[in-house]
């Protein structure tokens, strides 16, 4: 489509859908209007102006507009994103969604309607806001060579986090202001139990090592429980609490991942990925380890992500999904041995994860605690007990390496 | 080429050449094999084996066989380099370098050469070495939303400025440890005069902003007279002293660049890009700034870059340049007002150059310096006179903005 314009249907006009339009009424140089808007509510007050004519509540006004020749997915509902996203590509229209959720779960069969409608679908939005993770992925770190991709993916707990290790707030202090500044959701389980972190991660595996994960089958745990005790028992020691996705080889053949709190020493790249950004180290076997740093999320900078996916359509740029079908693809393993910190009250918590070896207990009578070696799996297994507020798990990277 | 072997002709077989000969053997799913490669000696003895079939001195022997579909040239003569890539890509046989000196002298004639022939030329080695900077600026920022575009990178002379300011080493030690280690050539000028940043700004430039610069038309200032007295200036204000290349939008037309020594305080994201690392700071009219960072020499890191652009050619990539057809592409001026420290022993210098205001004086019997404003154009004419042995010039960014 290079030298037509790029006529644009849209869903969504929430915070990102309106800066969507901020973004694209600067870009000169994209050559790309917007043909129409689909809103639930027509009614709905904006922070911009609109023109009325543009919107719609009828999906099937952009989908069977022929005239239209991308479109746009901003909405915020999982199901309702993955019938517009799905319908789209079959009918051969190409698609640029950041829906993380829709994506982490249904990405297999989108990769498979891609593949027979020939219709293009870019979600680089979808991970690490204005960070172009996915992209450098697929196009720049050849999977023979990369080792680990690991790091900051959600900005509301990153923020929350560091109001607590930074600023000295109470958790429940810092996950109230980041409500009041919009960083987090009035329902903020999506962020603070890992959810979030998990499907970002999800979707940069299948750009890294060219393997989709069903996110069901990822040990996923978050910070809602921490609690002072691990907060002073981080801070003694130097450390701050980092909430860390990671996908690593852990041999030729072998990866596995996982969404866990981690204590991160003042050395490693991402103890300074501070408030709402993120950050992620991509470590290789000839380059060593590249960080790449910028903020997660956020109206503005999620859109400039849409604008760059947007703009990449007018030289028919696609995922080709190049590392499914490689030689020698790893497989994913959760039995993988994992040194964590897990503090609890009750001691049958310890007994029914099964660790493989304790080599440090510490017992109060406000709190417990063991250090000690678990496989991954014994976690995975484990979500439901972990998942009790008196738990909380934390990694203990098995090697504090001068940098990762 | 998707479905064929890519057939590597290679030019040059020194430290990065071999880097890359190791990195493809690693790299299983390249589909690419070397199928000649030329050298100056075919006796020199090398650090890995290569079959005595692969070698010749004649560079025809590449150029001339219509089973090579992929020039890879890494050797160290800009002239040679340039002889290469020209009759190469005349022929439409694509290439692959890394050869900043070489490209940012010829690449508006070898944009033409490829726009002609049709043959592709990549160069995102040549650049930051493993860090995909140029791919990133050409495909992912927009020109209309991108700010500037800031960073170190070079290793050579960040190696020695870390070994001062980290570790205390006097400059000359510095200097002759980054040497030793071969992180600086015997003659170091190329790296610690500024010239490798330049030639890296120039080709930077043509793919954040679509504008091709001549590097004599640029100012450019080196650390090969820095003094005992400088590093004590910066250590007593918590500064470090990094030398930094920037092209800056100045308005919405207009952009600046240059390369010169920079105080940089703590909260900068380049204060800690340390030793022989790159980093580069992208910044955005919507996605603020965003940080890479990375092993910016070496062999292995620059093998792994030239890797990615071998790879990228499976599935056709090229540079569009497509900024350089952009409307409203911003012009290049040194009509710009900086602030600067001038370190200087005769007064006549400071009187040559010719400073707008001088903010600030010191005179004693070792050296005096001034603090004041000066423009851009004033400094670059005056590039005789800064390259005196007594004359030190370090850029203070005019407001020490929280994070840059």
């Amino acid at each position: 489509m290079t030298d037509s314009i790029i006529r644009i249907g849209l869903f969504g006009l929430g915070t990102v859908g309106q800066g969507f339009l901020r973004v694209i009424s600067i870009a000169r140089n994209a050559h790309a209007e917007i043909a129409r808007i689909c809103v639930r509510n027509l009614a709905k007050p904006r922070n911009i102006y609109v023109d009325p004519k543009l919107l719609t509540t009828n999906a099937d006004d952009i989908l069977s507009d022929p005239s239209i020749n991308l479109i746009v997915e901003v909405i915020d509902n999982a199901e309702a994103s993955y019938h517009i996203v799905k319908t789209a590509l079959e009918r051969g229209i190409p698609v640029v969604s950041g829906n993380k959720a829709m994506i982490a779960r249904h990405l297999p069969e989108l990769i498979e309607i891609q593949r027979s409608t020939g219709a293009a679908f870019l979600y680089d939005a979808s991970s690490c806001g204005s960070i172009p993770v996915i992209r450098n992925l697929e196009e720049y770190y050849d999977n023979d060579l990369l080792l680990e991709v690991k790091g900051i993916l959600n900005g509301s707990s990153n923020y929350i986090l560091s109001r607590v290790f930074d600023h000295g707030q109470s958790y429940a202090d810092a996950l109230a202001s980041a409500q009041a500044l919009g960083f987090a959701e009035a329902d903020p389980s999506f962020d603070i139990l890992g959810y979030d972190s998990l499907f970002k991660l999800v979707i940069i595996t299948v750009h890294a090592l060219g393997v989709y994960v069903n996110p069901d089958q990822v040990l996923c745990h978050g910070i809602a429980a921490i609690s002072d005790f691990d907060i002073a028992y981080a801070r003694e020691k130097g450390w701050k609490i980092k909430l860390v996705a990671q996908v690593v080889k852990v041999s030729d053949d072998k990866f596995t991942m996982f969404v866990m709190p981690e204590f991160v020493s003042p050395s490693k790249y991402i103890y300074s990925v501070d408030d709402e950004y993120n950050g992620v180290v991509i470590r290789g076997e000839c380059y060593d380890r590249q960080f790449m740093f910028g903020k997660g999320a956020g109206a503005l900078p999620t859109a400039s992500s849409i604008l760059s996916d947007v703009m990449a359509r007018r030289h028919d740029y696609r995922y080709e999904y190049k590392k499914m079908s490689y030689i020698g693809r790893p497989d994913y393993t959760t039995d993988v041995e994992l040194q964590v910190y897990l503090r609890f009250t009750d001691p049958a918590v310890l007994d029914a994860i099964g660790f493989t070896a304790i080599d440090q207990r510490y017992t109060s009578a406000t709190a417990s605690y063991v250090i000690g070696r678990v496989s991954a799996e014994r976690l995975r297994a484990a979500a439901d007990i972990l998942a009790r507020p008196d738990v909380f798990l934390c990694n203990i990277p098995r090697f504090f390496l001068d940098r990762d």
